[in-house]
């Protein structure tokens, strides 16, 4: 099977992101890196591009560059990953979107709901595939939670509980470190800051292994470190489709906590808790009976568990296999076999419509308000 | 040193929660059972008392008869146990302290805000000691949690975050069983259900640790059990007295929990975290630094924490032996050595507070309320 | 019911055991304390004895005053609790049962194997109890075991491995400090350090949970810090009745671990893994199932796990209790329901023949050695 | 930087090992996948090659094949990978290394001392690098571990504990199967079952991070199911050079455990614990101080432990990457920066060094034998 074509815009040299997206495209031999305009400077995104092996005349200088060059190539790239700052996720997105590329886009996918809608608008038209780096939901025992949970393991779903806390901004005297005071200054980060940064994972993987959309919500938010316009800690209560309650804790002043992404989901029938630290168990409590701990690898997971797992039972597989998960999913889609578990462009718009609400709930004291987008509703 | 002299209301034959009471005024051999009225049904009272080894002048048929006649004895019991149904607390309550005994009182020590403020007076006018039996706050490990926060070794508390939920009531074809039902039919229960049951556990334990009251919270409540009146499942985000962000969730439809009580505290300089189903341990991290594990019974704890510990190091101390914390405390208490770790009639009122604005926000769709008892606004 | 007089041996003033044996001989309630020769200097001892409430004529000044008057009287004590000196435990316990008392020995239960056999001779003899206190075999998690191995399920034992390991004497710079020293100087320790004050505790749990004898054995003794005349650390190989492999690992010098006792117990149809600072849980795994958590308190417990059990699931319950689980079984046993989970004199006699067997290999580069007392091969 | 070619020998379709091989080599780009042998079955390996992306011409019908051709080629690879059957080790890594190929073979890298001698010296001869694949060693927290120990932040090592057991072959009823039987059959898989099979990584382990090689050793071999000739259960006591004791037991009847390898390391100063099914954190504690997590990522890991992960704090690595790190070090030392942490030949020839001590010792019932092989004495 020859390799499909891959292409990168961001995830220049000392990007953390950029590493994981070419580690998750190659890991199975499915992409071949072929092209890149990796750097806002142009000449040091062509020679860093052209270290990474990739030809000097798909080396780009900018992402216009290469969308003009590629769209006009006999073998164009398969897919494009946006992997640049949150702000230009949009313009970019949909840009390759209209040219007849498939997209994989970093989260958050829009800065705001209109552009949300836009993206989802364009994808459906352009027929081709718009994804978002939702990376969690592509870990072997979160795809058996939602195989548990489609199956009717657990009965209807009445309560999801999940938290994405951490405590790395929490050091008041580190404060004004540029790398951590951006994401507390609405003038770069926007609206939300913790919520929008967090949260957002935890409240798409109740989506995810449910079933249910987010329909309405209510936020308490909190700047717990003085100088900070947004919020570092964030409590979003939630109603689903279908009635399930829902509860959102995410902090970063969580002091202790490393990567505290966690969700319970709880049905009429049985419990289920998985944990980002220790993604490879998912524990399971039928009603009446004992917790049982669930291992990736072992005899009778659902397929979907089996097929994105590498290494045998016991034998751990982390988050970059997680991010190559993804990949896989892409790569089966763009050779035509849907992969219904891959996040996608509504993804992206429900979590702009999720972050809106929040803000606008947690200025008005937490008054309850509706969710979902507008297109949505 | 001779034992002080130890009477009970309540507890009677096949109660769960007469034998923790004996076995934790009794562990230490501080107190001698010296009087009864153990049930509602006098004969069987009087002689399971006497069963007990309570001598046949002390076993008595009613709590009225017991007060008269200690009142009256040279010999009188040094405190009084109250362990009857929920609706009687205040009443028997009041009328030993106002006898002048010294009172233990189950939670909830009353059914609303008007009798724990009376309590608190009668309590003051009397000069006894009227305490509440918030019997986690005496695990040595909590103790040192709130001997740290007190030191200052946590800066200023910013953020807790606690749980108490469990799946117990989660079975929805046990939903009609009596010794489930009760607790959610408010001519039963009164205002709330699993909130007040196991809540203001939680909530007294983040006053308890962090020495700050809870002054507003805004609760959202469900019934994720479509029989129930009352809530099964609630969420209260709450601000203290110094400024700290409270979350608290409680539930009893977790299925897989078994009795998930945890505290995470985070202050600006540190964070704990402490759990009731591993007491022993108290996990703490240092800003900037690695998490680390302090055991009972390690060199150094506070003297809480020392004093209140029988056995050495990782040898492990459970749940009645928290109990039997609370009568060392009361002994040292009735002997003239004030305890300040011991709760108290304040407490219970100030529970009670918080049970009544949780309803009324979660009535309100989660309007901010008051939290505060009116006599301490 | 009336409660049983007891009495003590040992135990004064500032030891660890006296407390840990008062505590669980009242927490139930069962005996009162109604004599002991606590000290070994009298006057203390008589003082002391009195402080806690004993009758000024039942506060001895030795061990031989106490069994000349007791055995007198018409309400001598029910039973015997010797907590002396390891060297003085044969005399002390012999003396008792030749004289008609109940004894609870403190481990180990004599200092050579010709004791041990004289102690299960005059035991046999004399027609009353003498019990061992190897306590730990009364968490009621282990007595689950225990009955879940007898019961068959799971099959026949094939292995058993278990662990007895603390880093508390793993300061070469406190090697010399009185309190630590002692157990590793053969004038005071005996034959053995680490492998006799610990490592019996695995071994007699290997038996009682298995209902297999160890019938011979292979040691590896070492001194790591090089003052020490006698082991620190020891691994013992062992064969059992019905063909059980055994692995045992004890340490004193595994700086990290607190209190590592665990035991691991594999069957030709399930595995088994209990430890002793997470007592309340029993992990259970059936062959080709998946690991399940038996939880203290739940549902369908065999009998003596759940009778061993005072407060409800998920309430945990520590080592005092197991101490006093002892107490409970030697009450039935008194009043005359046999308890057959009571460590008796004969696991004495059975630890003290594994000792001697383990430093006679140790000596000889780990052959193997027969491990049964004489009197039972 | 260009890619370094990559050929691999065995590997084939269906195998689990040469999937883990192709994602470590191309994970993080260093190797291009330029040449294999695949298969025994030379157009079933020809056709998968090509399939895998491998040009027509390097992809050979067998190894011999592989190597004429490739030794005369410019463009020859820069490694090869052994990873056919273990009796075939030997022949082709030796004739590999003598044509002056880099190879990185499977454990174990031979079936006896005398292959692995030979091994040594042609590597030695050659010039070139040959490694094993240990590589659980190349975990980011063992790194860190060694390192510690290497600066001295334990003190003097004085014990090791290690385990490797798992309960995949605890069904007598699977006894049979070929893929279960093969492993306990000494006409199949040599001298020893579960030993040679896992412990000779726990073992490895010991010395990689300790420093310390095995000087000698004793051993405790166990059939559990009767049918199996080779043992199914091992415990093997060991002292190594600086005096260092080790003890390791090994299973695969342990039901209940996964993949249960881990190590505890005792110094003077502090002990160790890592465990591969966490493989993201190191227990640390320091004599005298409380428990630490060190996590893979936080600030102030030494050198390697950096180096070798890819993402940040709290985001876990798993197996793939373990052996992904391999080929880092790999890629490295071929390029010329030597690598300390690469398992060699040398590791290699005493892990079988260490099989036939512990075979030979199994036999005389625990005699203690040199473990060295005889080149090392």
């Amino acid at each position: 099977m020859t390799k499909l074509k891959w292409g990168m815009v961001g995830g220049g040299e000392g990007s953390q992101i950029g590493p994981a997206h070419r580690l998750g495209a190659q890991a199975d031999g499915l992409f071949e890196f072929a092209a890149g305009a990796l750097d806002h400077r142009a000449e040091a995104g062509r020679a860093y591009a052209q270290r990474l092996g990739i030809a000097a005349d798909r080396a780009y200088g900018d992402w216009q560059e290469m969308l003009a060059d590629e769209k006009g190539r006999a073998d164009r790239v398969d897919l494009v990953t946006v992997a640049t700052p949150n702000s230009t996720h949009f313009e970019i997105t949909k840009a390759f979107l209209e040219a007849g590329f498939n997209v994989l886009c970093e989260k958050p996918m829009t800065l705001n709901v209109e552009e949300g809608e836009e993206i989802v608008r364009v994808a459906k038209a352009s027929g081709k595939i718009c994804a978002v780096n939702y990376c969690y939901s592509a870990y072997p025992m979160v795809r058996q939670a939602r195989a548990m949970v489609r199956a009717g393991e657990l009965g209807k779903i009445r309560l999801i509980v999940t938290n994405f806390s951490h405590g790395h901004h929490g050091d008041a005297t580190d404060a004004d470190n540029p790398r951590v005071r951006w994401r507390y200054d609405p003038a770069m980060a926007g609206v939300s800051g913790q919520f929008a940064d967090c949260g957002i994972h935890a409240m798409h993987m109740a989506s995810f292994i449910s079933g249910n959309t987010v329909e309405k919500l209510s936020a308490d938010f909190a700047s717990t470190i003085a100088s900070r316009q947004l919020e570092d800690d964030a409590m979003v209560n939630f109603r689903m489709s279908g009635g399930t309650v829902g509860r959102l804790w995410t902090s970063s002043v969580a002091i202790g906590r490393q990567h505290g992404f966690d969700i319970q989901v709880f049905g009429e029938t049985g419990g289920l808790r998985w944990a980002s630290e220790q993604p490879n168990q998912l524990i399971y409590t039928p009603v009446g009976g004992r917790t049982q701990i669930i291992e990736k690898g072992e005899g009778g997971l659902h397929e979907d568990a089996k097929r994105l797992s590498r290494v045998s039972i016991a034998h751990p597989e982390g988050f970059p296999l997680a991010v190559a998960n993804i990949y896989c999913d892409l790569a089966d889609a763009i050779r035509g076999t849907a992969r219904d578990g891959l996040p996608t462009a509504e993804d992206g718009l429900r979590s702009m419509a999720a972050v809106y609400a929040a803000v606008a709930s947690a200025k008005e004291d937490g008054a309850w308000q509706d969710a979902r987008p507008p297109m949505f509703r």
